[in-house]
C-alpha cells in the first residue's frame, strides 16, 4: 500500500530520490536531486507535491545546500543555512508544511551551536531523516483515527491527492481509506479528478487501485450529483495550511466541496499532520494563497484547450471556513467542530 | 456577434452545413450532412451541440431522410419519416429540443397529408428553415428578457456553452450577455471550463471574446472561490429540458452552482426557450439522463490522464430543482420563483 514517495540515498554525501508524479500514472520514476536548486524546481513543477511531502523534501534541500559548506564557524555555516532557507522558501507559498520544516531544520542547527561543523551537518541530515520517518507514523496516527469515523461499507469522497503520494508513505486523507480497509472495513472512493492538474485522475485513483480499495474516478462538478444521490457517505480532504481558527487552505474546489456536503448532510473531515496547523495565523483569509500559471488551464498535452491568450484566474488552493468542516482529524486527537480554543488545546501539548 | 452554427444549402436536393464544434478553438469549419446518418452521428459525437441547435439539425436531418422516399402515398411516406424520425430519435436522449422539433416535422407532415409528395418534402424543408428562423428570433427575445436583469457593471458566472453556437446563432444564457452589451451595459463573464469536454473553455470563451465582452476561464471547481470573493453577480444558463415543475436538467456542474449561487446570495437563472419544457414530466426526477464514454474523462488529445480501465462515472447532465432557480427567462417572459402554476400559465398562451 504504502508508496515511497521521497528517500534520500547514501550518507551525507548522498543524494534526493523522488517519484516523479507530473509523470504518473503512466510512468513511475524516480529522479534524483542533488543540489537545492534541483529540489527548488521539483517541488516548484509539482513532481514532489502534497504538504507534507513538500516538507520533508524542503528539509532534504536544506542538507543538499549546507553539506558542502565551507564555513569554519557557526555563524559563516548559519549564514550559508539561511540562504538556502530563503530560496527553498520561495518555491511554494501555500503550505505551511514547507516553511515548520525549513524552521524546525533551522532550529536543529542553532541548538547544535556548539558541535564542530561536520558532525553539525550530520545533525542536519539526522533531522531530515527524522521528518521522514515521523511523517511515515504520523500518517498512520492520522488514518487510523480517521478511520473511525468510517462505517463498513463508506463511500468517501475526497478531492485532489492527499494520499502516500503527498507525504513520506502513507497519506492523510487517503490514508483514512487505507486504515479502514486493515480494520476490515469494505469501504469505497470517489476521486474528483481535480483540475487543472488532475491530480485525483492520476494519482489518487492509481493510489487507491494499488491498495485495492474500489475507485470511481468523476469530474470535479459531478461531485455535487453524487452527493445528491446519496452516495457518500463522508467527505475528507487534506490540508495545506490551517489557521489557528480551523479555517483551511487546500485545493481549490474544496471550499465548494464543504458547501456542497453541509447541503446534503454529509460529514466534511480535514485529515492533516499537526504541523500543517499555523497559529500565527488567526483567520484563513490571512494565508497566502499561491496563483498559478494560466497554461495550467489552457493547455493539455502539449494542445490548446481555450482560445491563445484568453484570460485565466487559477489560485491553486481555496480556503474552507472552519463552520463548513465537520471535524478535523490529526495523529494528536480529532478536533469536532473545531475552533480556536479546542485547537490550542489540542496542540497546546508540545507542537 | 452570432455564429451561423448550422445551415441548409441549396434546395430540396441541397445539404446540411454545421460548425464541427469538436475543432474549436483551433478550427473553424463547417461540416456537411447529406444523410440523416451523418446529422445523427454529428450529434452523437458533439460536433452540433446545445439543445435548441440539436433540434434545428434533427429537423434538418428528417428532410435528409425523406427526400428521396419513394413512396407514392402518404401512408407509405409516413412510414419512411417515422423511421428516420426514430434513428434520429437515438441520437442524445436528455435535451427535448430534439424531440420536439420532430414531432414538430411530423405534425407537420400530418397537417399536409393532402398535398402531393413532392410537395409535401418541400413543405418539411420549409418547416425545418422556419424552426432555424424562429430559433433566431427566439434567442434574441431571450437576450433582451434576460439582460433586463442585468445592470451596468455585472459580471455573469456562465457554466458549458449556451451561446451562438448552441443554438442558430445567438444562444441563450450567453444571448444575455450579447443583449446587455447591446443595450450599452458594460458587462464581463467568468466562464466554467465545463469538464469533460471544455465546452466553456473552447466555445463559450471564444464567442465572448468575439463579441468583445471580457471573459476570464475558471476551472469547474473555482467558481465556489469566485462567488466566495463576491466577483459574480449572477449565473446564467441555458438548459437541455425543464420540466413541468420548474426542474432544469443541463450540463453536469449545473446543479452544484446552483446550491452555491444559493449560499452566496446570488441570482441564479436558467435562459432557455419555450420549446425546452416538458409538460409531460412533472418532475426532474424523470428526465433521462445520458452517460457518456469513461474516454471523456480519461484521455485528452490521445493521452490518458487516469490509469487505464479505472472506472468513471460520466453523467452528461445534472438536474437542478425548481427552488434553486430564481427565475427561468423564456422567449416569452420570465417566470420568477418558477412552479408548475406559473409555467403552465406562462406556456398556455400557445406552445
Amino acid at each position: 500500500m504504502p508508496v515511497e514517495t521521497i528517500r534520500w540515498v547514501g550518507r551525507l554525501d548522498g543524494w534526493v530520490e523522488l517519484v516523479d508524479q507530473t509523470l504518473l500514472p503512466g510512468e513511475f520514476t524516480y529522479v534524483t536531486c542533488e543540489t537545492p536548486e534541483q529540489v527548488w524546481e521539483a517541488i516548484r513543477a509539482l513532481r514532489v507535491r502534497g504538504a507534507p511531502a513538500i516538507g520533508i523534501a524542503a528539509a532534504m534541500g536544506l542538507v543538499l545546500g549546507v553539506r558542502d559548506s565551507e564555513a569554519r564557524d557557526f555563524d559563516a555555516f548559519m549564514a550559508d543555512l539561511i540562504q538556502v532557507r530563503d530560496c527553498l522558501a520561495t518555491s511554494r507559498p501555500t503550505a505551511v508544511n514547507l516553511f515548520w520544516a525549513l524552521q524546525r531544520m533551522e532550529r536543529t542547527a542553532r541548538d547544535n551551536a556548539d558541535l564542530p561543523i561536520p558532525e553539525l551537518k550530520q545533525r542536519l541530515l539526522d533531522e531530515a531523516l527524522r521528518i521522514l520517518e515521523e511523517d511515515k507514523d504520523t500518517c498512520r496516527r492520522i488514518g487510523r483515527r480517521g478511520a473511525e469515523l468510517l462505517r463498513d461499507g463508506d463511500t468517501v469522497l475526497t478531492h485532489c491527492n492527499a494520499g502516500g503520494l503527498a507525504t513520506a508513505d502513507y497519506g492523510t486523507a487517503v490514508a483514512v481509506l487505507f486504515a479502514a480497509k486493515e480494520q476490515g472495513k469494505h469501504v469505497r472512493a470517489f476521486a474528483d479528478e481535480t483540475r487543472p492538474l488532475l491530480q485525483g485522475a492520476r494519482l489518487t485513483t492509481w493510489e487507491l487501485r494499488q491498495a485495492g480499495i474500489p475507485v470511481t474516478l468523476i469530474c470535479d462538478s459531478t461531485a455535487a450529483q453524487v452527493m445528491k444521490e446519496g452516495r457518500v457517505s463522508a467527505v475528507v480532504v487534506g490540508a495545506d495550511r490551517i489557521a489557528a481558527n480551523g479555517d483551511t487552505a487546500n485545493k481549490i474546489g474544496t471550499y465548494g466541496l464543504s458547501v456542497l456536503a453541509r447541503e446534503h448532510g454529509i460529514p466534511f473531515y480535514v485529515a492533516a499532520p499537526a504541523s500543517t496547523f499555523d497559529l500565527s495565523l488567526r483567520h484563513g483569509s490571512e494565508i497566502p494563497i499561491e496563483q498559478r500559471d494560466a497554461e495550467e488551464v489552457t493547455r493539455w498535452g502539449g494542445r490548446a484547450t481555450a482560445p491563445d491568450g484568453i484570460e485565466v484566474y487559477n489560485p491553486a488552493f481555496d480556503v474552507t471556513p472552519a463552520k463548513n468542516i465537520t471535524a478535523i482529524i490529526t495523529e494528536r486527537g480529532v478536533i469536532r467542530e473545531p475552533n480556536a480554543e479546542k485547537i490550542a488545546r489540542l496542540l497546546g501539548g508540545g507542537q
